[in-house]
């Protein structure tokens, strides 16, 4: 299972009770948390997120409303006497940016943070027990990445007759279902998993695609993927405005969600020009039905899909 | 009249709902923030304050909890379209942390901003018709500022009767108010302005004293200040936590009111460690009985007082 919880769904300006972008994906027991807008902090506290097992903060773009609560946040954890290291993913300035900030606060860290920065082509980023994740570049006024989780459940399903049947002792189950052929210690003979296996179920997997201008070409990375978050920050209406701040509208985000075959999308990034979020969904499900707007304080749960057989 | 806004009365770690340091001082039609913890713009938004009527910013040191507000409320004050320009007053560091986001997000500001660095030894930074603001110097782990806002209503009292018998025109009594002597034109006397006038009422004061260690010498720059904001982080119980950190308890904060002679005193930069507020007035009531919380989305105001007249 994966989680996607918002806790900001607006763009620059907070408006209408919205705030700056930030928002936790939890696969298993690890939290990370992409951007982190002016407030990061309060809005995990107010949803009662627990920032102790953050491992890991992506941090797509260098506009302020991705990444103004990020020292903040820092700072709180240190004040929390935080000892675990953690993983800041992002544009090169980032590590300059906190370590200045650090300074001149004259702030010594008790934890350690490893700070990585983004292939400008993107590429995987981080292989954890629980989940692959990778960056993509999208097109956006400054550099910016998406970020793609590719949770491994990674668990084959045991036929259990047939492997009765082949004489495997049910102490190698466990095994089978990991992966592993049997070999027969008497004979030598080996009986090869998918004989007496076949794929689980398919891990769940969602990407976020950051701020951009509409650009089919992000679809290719996000082939397999089950659910995305994209940015709509106009309404087709105002399309002139998103094209020239590189933003995309609810039916671009639809027309890119479905290029790309994923099979759900949250939209989010609203512009603080609309109070009511109803039309961004009425302009998005005709192109693409399963659309969600994503509020704040949500979370979006993305289940392993079961592999349709062939019939 | 001057109002002291409190958007934010906590410490460092944002809690029990409480916020990171803000308030705005209002004098006549201008607003002046005073400090910008993370989150003040919406807090600025919960509570109404129109932020194009602010005129002066000033920090009063680097810890994120009292400026990293500030990047992301300038960001939002350009987006809508600000085209007056905005001083801000502190550590000189400030404007290249400002102008290094600024070129991070690649963001051209529409207004300007004037920077002004606090003198050491502080002093004189702002001279308005409506109100003179000083800066001083406090005691903190790294150089930090308090702020003294001197309103001028600088009105004096009209005798009329005396006016009258000595035969000065009704049309010149407003400029009797405003401290002008009286030359009659045709004998070329000079009535002066003291026999026909007495000393107005004398205008409202406020000084916020940002964070500082316990400091009696902060008291010679309070002289006739009618209301200062002292920070309170600990209950005198945490006395040792409070002179490690360089920070006061409400005790201490109810001292220096007392020494200083103000009228009233005002406690906040409450630590996260208490959930529950009234201790602090109940150490500090004691010493000094004109203590209030510093509630945030409370307006406090400092009314001009009559001067007593001599028995």
């Amino acid at each position: 299972m994966l989680g996607i919880t918002i806790l900001g769904n607006n763009s620059a300006i907070p408006a209408f009770g919205r705030h700056p972008t930030a928002q936790i994906v939890t696969v298993a027991d690890e939290l990370f948390l992409v951007d982190c807008g002016e407030g990061t902090q309060m809005r995990m506290s107010t949803f009662r997120v627990r920032q102790s097992r953050i491992t890991h903060i992506l941090i797509s773009h260098l506009h302020g409303d991705h990444f103004y609560g990020l020292t903040g946040l820092i700072n709180t954890m240190n004040l929390l006497n935080r000892e675990q290291e953690l993983h800041i993913h992002g544009p090169a300035p980032v590590e300059s940016v906190i370590n200045m900030h650090l300074a001149l606060a004259n702030t010594q860290l008790r934890f350690t943070i490893h700070y990585h920065t983004n292939p400008a082509e993107g590429g995987i980023i981080h292989q954890g027990a629980q989940v692959q994740i990778s960056c993509f570049p999208v097109t956006h006024r400054i550099p910016c990445w998406g970020y793609r989780f590719d949770a491994r459940t990674g668990r084959r399903k045991l036929l259990v007759e047939k492997a009765k049947s082949l004489g495997i002792p049910a102490e190698f189950y466990k095994k089978l279902v990991q992966g592993h052929d049997y070999e027969n210690p008497a004979t030598g003979a080996c009986i090869r998993n998918e004989w007496v296996t076949e794929p689980g179920p398919v891990p769940p997997s969602y990407a976020f695609c950051a701020d951009t201008l509409f650009n089919p070409a992000i679809a290719g990375y996000l082939q397999g993927v089950h659910t995305i978050y994209h940015e709509s920050t106009f309404l087709e209406s105002e399309a002139d405005k998103a094209a020239i701040r590189f933003h995309s509208t609810a039916r671009q985000a639809a027309l890119l969600a479905k290029i790309a075959g994923v099979k759900c999308l949250l939209l989010g990034h609203f512009s603080s020009r609309y109070e009511t979020l109803e039309p961004f969904l009425e302009e998005a499900t005709p192109i693409f039905p399963n659309t969600l707007l994503a509020w704040e304080g949500t979370t979006f749960l993305v289940r392993p899909t079961a592999v349709s057989k062939p019939a």
